[in-house]
């Protein structure tokens, strides 16, 4: 076994990375810090950034945290009483303007004084306009950096973000997708301990330079207020999605976790407008279009 | 038994007379209106406003829907295959000004062909800023509708609101409370289906003329950019509240309702700010005093 520390070492030493990568990107703002500690043990770092020149607002957040399991997942993991250790960087982005894609990445490793252990998590890219070509690029990268590790790695985690990362009473995806894992060890994936960390901070490595290469090629872009309006909309049902479906949300507002570190994934100005459809051949409606499950970006030109 | 077509034709009508009512109040704005079926039985007319002098958004929504019941539900209530029927009014306002409060409003009737009913609602008031004298007047109107009907009700559905309306990772009440109450029967109330029925009906009349003496002593106070900031705020409050708790908001999206009916509550221009924190003393700071448990406004000079 991988001492834990050196797993959160490992992560909070990525967390300054991609904070680094990003300031340098933004060119005018930095991050501020807050270190927190939980009391039933652990803590974390969150660093957030807000009113730059391409970021409106993004969160980055380290936390390595233990103790006493509580009950509710001692229940959900059918185990007896242990404890438990979890760490990881969660980081979600809302740039400033319309053409350049919300990102969000999860890495994260758990692991209890009974032996078991596993990791998870995930990148998606939410683009107010989808553009074609950033999609494809995208999945290639995380194909790529899947492929590295294990053959099947891609397509299983492609297919897990389609369905993760679906907000049902929409009957759309959240996004463009990307990859989505949890709960890998050597006896679902046969790969070891370390295999698996060099995976996840492979991962953690490829968030900056897959969200740089998307942002730079459209940050530039002219935008309209009726861009803006969309984006805003665009940002309602990322919410949406946040608050009923995704799992680390309700997990940690259910098991008392620091509320302004979860809800840093909280857009800024959001809107909702009442059976907003958008015209059929709009831009707006072309992204729609993009937003469903089992998009093959990898053979796009033929399948859409 | 009542019809239950008789139920579904008083709260109909009263949909209709509240958005008459709020018409009036508003000077500007029209509700639009949409009439929709379900696949499964029975439908609903929903009615939206928006961009108006008082009210920037809000939604009059009825529904009388009908089917076998879900099995998740008959689960629920430990009940055999059976047909339902459940109609209701429901009502969220969001107004222009941080000045003006955002209410709320539910009413609705349940049955089952097993013989089962039960009435459940209630109204609730999200000021932006708390003006203690309307906090005080509207629980009054509330207390002497409540009074009219069953001597307990008010202390019993007002503690019933502040556990109902309550943001529990944020150790917030949504607002100033007011009434809640849900199954309620003969055998816990000791009233006939008439005289609930009757119950209902009144704090339904008592909406429009419980807000109207709200909004008309407060729109057309000034306010600057960094009040509308903070209406933001609390709106993105609203929502967090509205998609991590609300059980209509969840058992709707749960069911397959009809998503842009059930999100009409969801604010204009709501906005997430990380660590947002009022200096102490100051009127956002004043207001988050307020939103607590166990507020006695019918004492309240002597409680606060």
């Amino acid at each position: 076994m991988i001492p834990k520390e050196t797993i959160s070492r490992h992560l909070a030493n990525l967390q300054n990375k991609i904070c680094s990568s990003l300031e340098l990107l933004d060119g005018k703002a930095s991050f501020i810090e807050d270190n927190w500690t939980r009391a039933e043990g652990g803590g974390g770092r969150s660093k957030v950034i807000t009113n730059g020149n391409l970021l409106q607002k993004g969160g980055v957040m380290f936390s390595a945290v233990e103790g006493e399991t509580p009950e509710t997942i001692q229940k959900y993991l059918k185990v007896d009483k242990a404890n438990f250790f979890a760490t990881g960087v969660s980081i979600v982005l809302h740039p400033q303007s319309p053409r350049v894609p919300i990102i969000h990445m999860n890495i994260r490793y758990f692991e209890m004084s009974n032996g078991m252990w596993w990791f998870g998590g995930g990148i998606d890219v939410t683009p107010i306009y989808v553009v074609k070509a950033d999609g494809v690029r995208f999945h290639k990268r995380m194909k790529a950096v899947c492929d590295k590790h294990h053959p099947d790695f891609y397509s299983k985690f492609k297919t897990w973000a389609d369905d993760y990362f679906y907000i049902n009473h929409r009957n759309e995806t959240r996004g463009i997708g990307g990859i989505f894992f949890d709960r890998l060890d050597t006896a679902n994936t046969g790969l070891t301990q370390e295999q698996l960390l060099a995976f996840i901070i492979e991962v953690g490595e490829n968030f900056a330079p897959a969200f740089a290469e998307i942002a730079n090629d459209n940050r530039d872009l002219p935008f309209t207020e009726n861009e803006l309006r969309w984006q805003a909309l665009r940002r309602g049902r990322y919410v949406e999605f946040n608050l009923v479906y995704d799992k680390g949300t309700s997990f940690g507002l259910n098991t008392n976790g620091r509320t302004e570190s979860i809800l840093v994934s909280m857009p800024p100005v959001a809107n909702w407008e009442y059976n907003h459809i958008p015209a059929e051949g709009s831009p707006e409606w072309h992204t729609l279009q993009y937003l469903k499950k089992g998009i093959d970006w990898m053979n796009l030109s033929e399948t859409a």
